[in-house]
């Protein structure tokens, strides 16, 4: 049998490649022949993570072969995902986005759950079948949880991150929860080695709201001044990032993990005008307060599709 | 909240009855308001066992209110739905067929397997939270999983369907499955009341094939003789469905569910030859012979979409 491909969204955040490990480690457990990839480099909230776990990186996989297995994790959207996608078969799919354009060719395993996080969904997946959860297992899917869930302070966090991750903080044997996810955050928003480009495509993904192309990306820091500080950049960035991938609309947003709240920059008039309108909100010196929201996934996506659903 | 609505496709079959009503006991048990429909008139496999478990038929749905919350079970296109399912929030969706062309608003809870019966996956589920079986469901279930794995026997039956039948047969207490399988099979065999219209569209799927709009009706029987004696009728409808549904083709399926073998009967010249190509078969008097083909969902579609993806 040929092995299964197992891979997160481009861009990877911490629960797309902790997600890639767990699914592989959840097929291997059962027989199953499987291997897990990344498809772009890693953030440094993940390099911390992994380190710590002692888990080695997968590799990079930028092509698949024709008729490749495929097991999809994290992600379910084609243009988030690995450019040749459609000569995959996919045979798994495990994610808590909402569900996009993506089809099977034959009956498929598919498990979503409006979660915090996919690594929940695979916590649960491995004590249904009463699979041993290893120390390293444990790690990586709690720091993914916390990542996720801005150590269940977003959201999105429900009620079986809160026991996924009590479960697997005791596993890995971590006694001060607060105090790792603190080290989490504070990887991620160490900024001074990435440049305006790297800071914005770090958490990047594409969406179409009504045939405009848009890219929504994330930056989500415990340090929103030094972000901040770097706005021209990032706001010349985005522009340069906007007509390289041919998008209508190119949208930065910075998350501040520890007060909640958060500011998007615009690309051009027209999208501020957009965000105004759809956030009620109005730009004051290149920013638009976007008050306490801070998820993509459950705030800003589904406002931006009520608006152009108008 | 606003009660869930929970229904399986359109000219409902066992598995797509019996879904509904356990997918509502999931919910409801778990304190949540849900109610099961179904979208048209029952078989008689189906009447034989929601008499047998003293179980109520679902109410006729027809029509869903705008942001109705809905909970698809057995189905996920869109064409095998209710007409108006645009205008739904789907925030359940519980199946064993290919993933289809379906996308939701937001985060919902999914679970696919490539299983031979939806009814395994509910079994699956009910264990999973530990909720009761009681015999009224365990009947439900058994009847389901029979009938859509014909007994076991089928191409898409599973480890998994086998071990959830075997847990159901013995929380219904029905101590002789044959027996229990034969008088299903009995029921859905007796047609005699059925005029062509509804024989042919008892069991009935419209499918999308590179832009060709097919219809797949299948006819499952233990008497293929009494079926075949009606050949004549049976096309005849079958073309005024295709006229009336706007189709390209529609193709009649009979199954002999004792012998595994099946028969399929083309509505016109064009399709006898693609069926001819696609399953390397030959017309004899109106029948095109498939062999132990017996499976739409495994065997019939994917040769279809494989055929016309050359």
């Amino acid at each position: 049998m040929t092995t299964i491909a197992v891979f997160g969204h481009k861009k990877p955040d911490t629960d797309a490649i902790v997600s890639a490990i767990v699914m592989t480690y959840w097929l291997n457990q059962q027989g199953i022949d499987a291997k897990s990839y990344r498809l772009d480099d890693i953030n440094q909230e993940t390099k911390f993570l992994m380190e710590l776990a002692k888990v080695r990186l997968p590799e990079l996989l930028t092509h698949l072969e024709p008729d490749q297995p495929a097991a999809l994790v994290d992600h379910n959207e084609s243009q988030q995902s690995i450019a040749n996608l459609a000569d995959a078969h996919i045979c798994y799919l495990v994610d808590h986005h909402k569900l996009g354009d993506l089809t099977t060719a034959e009956p498929a395993y598919i498990r979503f759950e409006p979660v915090g996080s996919t690594s929940t969904i695979l916590y649960q997946m491995l004590k249904e079948r009463n699979l041993l959860i290893s120390q390293q297992m444990a790690t990586l899917m709690a720091g993914a949880i916390i990542s996720d869930t801005l150590n269940l302070t977003g959201p999105t966090t429900t009620d079986s991150d809160k026991q996924a991750l009590q479960a697997v903080i005791h596993l890995a044997g971590i006694h001060d929860i607060n105090s790792f996810a603190n080290q989490l955050f504070d990887a991620k928003s160490n900024i001074s080695d990435l440049t305006d480009d790297a800071l914005v495509t770090t958490d990047y993904k594409q969406f179409i709201f009504s045939n405009k192309k848009w890219a929504i990306a994330s930056i989500e820091t415990v340090k929103p001044d030094v972000v901040l500080s770097r706005i021209e950049g990032i706001q010349q960035a985005s522009e340069l990032i906007r007509q390289r991938d041919g998008l209508d609309y190119m949208l930065v947003i910075i998350v501040d993990i520890l007060k909640q709240q958060s500011w998007a920059v615009g690309s051009n008039d027209a999208q501020n005008e957009i965000i105004e309108q759809a956030f009620n909100t109005r730009l004051n010196d290149k920013l638009l307060d976007l008050g306490n929201l801070v998820s993509r996934k459950k705030q800003f996506v589904p406002t931006l599709e009520a608006f152009y659903a108008q």
